[in-house]
């Protein structure tokens, strides 16, 4: 799999510790070489070693938890609460573990991994014997590793210098992508890998969507976002790549960024036929991955490899594209400069690390064998071989699979423990299957995840002085809105079901006139606190979905143990409070008579930036000339409930 | 996978003889039933045996003959010629068996197939144990097993009555494809499969061009054509139905049409992406097919199953479609019911055939296994197992593998002869590697394959009575043309090379000017001739494709031993004598000075119609004034390269 794609046979290896001393006729290299041991290939194809250019290695134990969902269903409503419940530093050391058997099963000595926890996967692969890319990640929503981003930033940068020059494990950070990242996120993600000239491991332009939201957002495409954000000045290896154009293909050829393939969870997952084509083409090192298991459902790089070749020929409408030696080379030397490993890996060529596999060719799914193409083998390899046909794997010079024995993992301990998780698992979803937030996601998706909020509530004798301080220079009204709010709350049996309020949002226009009216559903999870001086109040979650059904409907659907009426008045500011965006809201709750309030909140990504906003937020209630010590941390239905 | 999809955990099937009993939950099959022999089947799934809807199964002995390549390259340069020398009874016999190990280790209990000497194929499958439509192909080209259509035909219909009725066997004709097959062919099929009430099996709407073509030519997309041609007074299976529309779905379910997707084939061929999602929808029966192992390369149904779902969700843009359960209701029960054996096979329902597989959802690529969601065990199936979890198969109550033994088939003597044909395969293609065939279908194709035509050349001394006898009534002149005709011909060494003809045709109008020019090479094949009374020549081989290069291209890709040239005016007219399109030539070869020559020409597709064309052509002759018997069966390069 060099550059000229020479073969030899019979050809001959010659290894040296961790590396590869001679490739060649075997005639040339028993002559200029004497071995300690030398090893009787038995006709055998030995190639370099198969390298997965992205994936998430522990979610094999989440493989086949939810199959055939919208990827929101699947994400919110599956992954990330189950993520949320289950994934740990044990977690993560099972699933690599696990995935580890089934990669070098099928000929892998070499992955690129994204999870949480990532120092746990660098310590089982490293000790399973695999080489990796293992990259920690950063997003702004809560991980299963970190409540805010700095916390995962700072694992990041602490698991780099610990890992950095290991023999095995490239350590590596990963801003998850630029929907779940802020700007903030990229731009400090890029520097620490050049600060430390490690590859830095994303998702782009997975999805149309994805594609679609950013051009709203921030005007252009996902490559120029990113590129403005200084990702590129970074060694970026993109997993997905689906919707870009020549021009952002361009782009990444100019920052040499590499780019990771994922044919079956694209499919899979509906997200589009990426222009590999034309990506390989312009020059660009693209790899194939399978991405995690949870969305393909395996780590079998022989069907990857295949699936590239198909969909390429199918997508350009000819049948000679991407042929079966390029597919290979996706797989190989093409994927290793991908991850930024070209000078290592990817070819067997003398000075590179001994990683390689032998693959038998002769079974009879992939019989008869003919010679007269050059071509053969590869089309043999890529279109009638299946993973089973791998028989032996080394990786840096060591035998991990000798004869389809493994020699650095128990499998069947690995399958009974494995098996157990399971069982917890199945457990939580059985007893949740019933919950609202399942249930909400089951008919349409909550279109918002969860977040964090600032929040403080006080109640007024008398709006007249917070209306006068509206007119203070120190507040910058951004924008004014009168609603009349008419919610209707369920409440449900068992623990930490939250509410679902169904409101109808009448916009009032300064004619006092019903301008339009909105209909959301919105999932109040279980208050998940943290309390501030000044009775200020962090987080809820909510999941906030248009409703597009009747009462009745939601009604009939949720059986909800309770349901309370609660019709206010609300006059809604957003305000730039010292540099920082705050809502201010004036309630009068008409029905029941609770009086009325006075709320202040803002939205926060970071623990830090919560502390900071907590501060101003009591500021800004003393600005209104209200006394904060009079804070309710209750919402209007939880003060209804408490009545007698 | 009956109807409601229904499940018994732990369940049981008793079987008597070649039929199920009865299906349903252990407790109550054990109450009610005292059996002979149990099999305890540990914790396996038990469900029906994979249906594979379409196939060509002597195609294992060409597996990875040729790959990545355009698909007349591929059809023209590799199947047909090799099929042509080595496709026999012996070559389909072998290929069988080598199929039907492949299959059963697979989970496959049935497969549709379609080829050559299909009454060896069937023979070599029934004695192997397993279940098939056997369709003998009928088309209007040369067949390794017949010169004229007529003779598969006869075939067809001896084969159809010897095995109607067999347990495992359904004969059936195949009427090739719309474009290899003439109207007479498809009306004559179609009134064969509706006289013995067999199944029709054809290939229809595979590529876009096949549509286009089909537009051109009959002025109607491909289904109402066949439509108009009495196909689906049969109980038809079609095969790919990649490019049809919503109103051709209508006319495929109203007629009860089966219809065989092939996912891995459709793409690797680049033919398209058929509307599955639509035809499942619209009620259609859909199963799924691996098309011949030449262009897969294998047989692999889960590889198949799990495809269709993953082509289905990405054409889509919809994740939820086409999920699990549905590919596994394609792979068994909807494709019994295209194969229109819904009532035999397909679910283990009580009265059907016992055609059963045992597979293993634990080993470690397959793990976990979650119990919370119903459609969990489908997903495993389809999305994570693979054919080798596949332990035991039972087809008409009988055992083919049990415990991953064979008990059929002795699959190492299969490989052994496998590797001979493969041996005779290469040594026949490495001498034929330097072929001008080869090399011109190498650099674009050729658009025209081989064809018969009937053709008679008389030396004339003078022209004026052929231009005379040109105004008599029993002519009708359709069309008249004058061209000026510059021919290079390439010579070669070695036996059967033919002549590799450079063609630049000036069109010559009215006024006597040139009105455009066209260049084209011809290749013309050795000439397998048969002599009709009156110096009637039948057959050359041709393969035109139009010239994009230079001479001097070709001269130099070519290599020709020889060259010669030869300039020539001729007048063209096409003709209808007595009912029957003729073209008649008037040559006057200039260069070398030959002389004149009328050339009276027609193709054929038939041997009757060869032999009535014929005689018609000694008629036309004389009518043209011209005495038959100083007739040239000669070339005029033939001519010149004989001169001294």
């Amino acid at each position: 799999m060099d550059e000229n794609f020479n073969r030899y046979e019979p050809g001959a290896v010659a290894i040296s510790g961790d590396s590869i001393l001679a490739v060649g006729p075997e005639a040339e290299l028993k002559k200029n070489y004497a071995a300690n041991q030398t090893l009787d290939c038995g006709g055998k194809v030995l190639m370099p070693g198969l390298i997965n250019a992205h994936t998430h290695v522990p979610m094999t134990l989440l493989r086949g938890l939810a199959d055939d969902l919208r990827l929101d269903v699947w994400l919110l409503g599956y992954m990330m609460p189950v993520e949320r419940q289950f994934v740990s530093p044990d977690f993560v050391r099972l699933g690599t573990q696990v995935a580890c058997v089934e990669l070098i099963r099928s000929g892998v000595t070499c992955f690129a991994d994204m999870y949480y926890f990532e120092e746990d996967i660098a310590r089982a692969t490293a000790e399973a014997g695999m080489r990796a890319i293992c990259s920690q990640t950063v997003m702004k929503f809560t991980t299963p590793d970190a409540d805010f981003f700095e916390e995962s930033l700072a694992s990041a940068r602490e698991f780099i210098q610990r890992w950095k020059g290991h023999p095995l494990i490239v350590p590596s950070v990963a801003p998850h992508a630029p929907y779940t990242c802020t700007e903030e996120i990229l731009r400090a993600t890029a520097a620490l890998a050049v600060e430390f000239d490690v590859p830095l491991h994303t998702h782009l332009a997975e999805t149309a969507l994805e594609v679609e939201n950013n051009r709203n957002e921030h005007g252009m495409p996902v490559i120029p976002y990113v590129k403005k954000q200084n990702i590129f000045d970074a060694k970026v290896l993109a997993a997905h790549c689906v919707h870009i154009d020549e021009g952002e293909i361009k782009t990444l050829l100019h920052h040499n960024a590499g780019v990771a393939h994922n044919p079956s969870s694209n499919l899979k997952l509906a997200s589009g036929f990426a222009p590999v084509t034309k990506m390989l083409a312009a020059g660009l090192h693209v790899g194939i991955g399978t991405d995690g298991p949870a969305s393909n459902n395996d780590l079998d790089m022989f069907e990857e490899m295949r699936l590239a070749a198909f969909l390429a020929k199918a997508t350009a409408n000819d049948p000679t594209a991407l042929p079966a030696p390029t597919a290979l080379a996706m797989a190989t030397r093409l994927g290793a400069h991908a991850l930024h490993l070209g000078h290592l890996i990817g070819s067997l060529e003398a000075g590179k690390r001994a990683d390689l596999i032998l693959v038998e060719l002769d079974p009879l799914h992939n019989s008869p064998r003919f010679h007269h193409d050059p071509n053969g083998p590869y089309a043999q390899l890529v279109y009638a071989a299946k993973s089973s046909d791998v028989t032996d794997v080394m990786v840096n010079g060591r035998w991990l699979m000798q004869a389809r024995t493994l020699l650095t993992l128990d499998e069947s301990e690995l399958l009974a423990q494995t098996q157990e998780y399971a069982r917890k698992i199945d457990a939580f979803l059985v007893e949740r299957e019933q919950s609202v937030l399942s249930k909400l996601i089951a008919i349409g998706g909550a279109s918002e995840a969860e977040s964090f909020e600032v929040q403080s509530k006080v109640r007024l004798e008398d709006t007249a002085p917070v209306l006068a301080a509206m007119e203070k220079p120190d507040l910058e009204i951004l924008h004014h809105r009168h609603y009349h709010e008419y919610d209707t709350y369920f409440s449900f049996d068992g623990p930490n079901q939250g509410y679902l309020r169904y409101r109808e949002d009448e916009f009032i226009d300064e004619k006092g006139e019903v301008s339009y009216v909105r209909y959301r559903l919105t999932l109040i999870g279980p208050a998940r606190e943290r309390h501030f001086p000044s009775d200020v109040l962090l987080s809820r979650s909510r999941f906030i979905a248009p409703a597009t059904h009747s009462l009745r409907f939601y009604r009939e659907y949720f059986k909800p143990s309770a349901e309370h009426f609660i019709e206010k008045d609300r006059l809604r500011w957003r305000v730039l409070f010292r540099g920082t965006e705050f809502y201010i809201n004036l309630d009068r709750v008409e029905q029941p008579e609770l009086g009325t309030f006075l709320e202040v909140k803002s939205r926060t990504w970071s623990r830090r930036d919560a502390e900071n906003k907590a501060e101003l937020t009591a500021d800004l209630l003393s600005l209104l000339g209200v006394a904060p010590e009079g804070g309710e941390t209750m919402d209007y239905i939880e003060i209804v409930e408490r009545q007698p």
